[in-house]
């Protein structure tokens, strides 16, 4: 049994200037900059029903990526595998996957406060 | 005086068969499917934060997309631009924009619950 859940968006940014990149999206959704400890990533506060919003600075083209958190990456890897997603690669502390459809998104540990409250319970079978 | 607010997001896919497409990521994120009026959208029900969540049927790359709804898509248009966007064009009942950072969203009308008790508000000079 393990856990899983939408955890946020990630605005991915193809630029040299974080810091304008971020302060536009801040201004255009109205959510409040916080600097992080990563110089690469600039959080967005205070998002609807405590999403996780971050503008991160990236080496490849512009995107928006979803993010889902989850209490057993290997196994929610494999959930979402077995729905047709692929495998793309770990990356430091998460993994990166590719949709049928093709869009790419991440498996990231929880991040939620209420996490356990509020995600669903895949058991073994992932339903 | 305008308001606005990170309504959800388009989850865009190129793709000839649409509801496999929505059931992937429905049950990737464990949101329930509905049907909608319009046959090239599947609403994603019960999303964090009242968020509106679509899975569409696009002709361009796949990708996500942002939406910001808003009681005055013009006024909020304009402030965007103030901020560095693009207006990309008017399609039917909604604004296209570009961020300076290449993503491109769109202004819709508002679609939360709360809207007018949730979204930011905007005073003429856009602040």
């Amino acid at each position: 049994m393990h856990r899983s859940r939408l955890a946020g968006f990630i605005i991915d940014c193809q630029t040299e200037d974080l810091d304008s990149a971020a302060s536009f999206w801040s201004a255009a959704l109205g959510l409040p900059l916080r600097l992080e400890d990563d110089p690469g990533y600039r959080l967005l506060q205070n998002a609807p029903g405590d999403l996780h919003v971050e503008v991160q600075q990236v080496q490849h083209a512009s995107r928006v990526h979803l993010d889902i958190e989850s209490d057993d990456l290997e196994a929610e890897a494999r959930r979402l595998e077995a729905l047709g997603a692929r495998r793309v690669g770990p990356v430091k502390r998460w993994i990166v996957m590719e949709a049928p459809t093709g869009q790419r998104f991440c498996i990231v540990r929880p991040q939620s406060k209420d996490f356990s409250a509020v995600a669903n319970v895949w058991n073994k079978e992932g339903t």
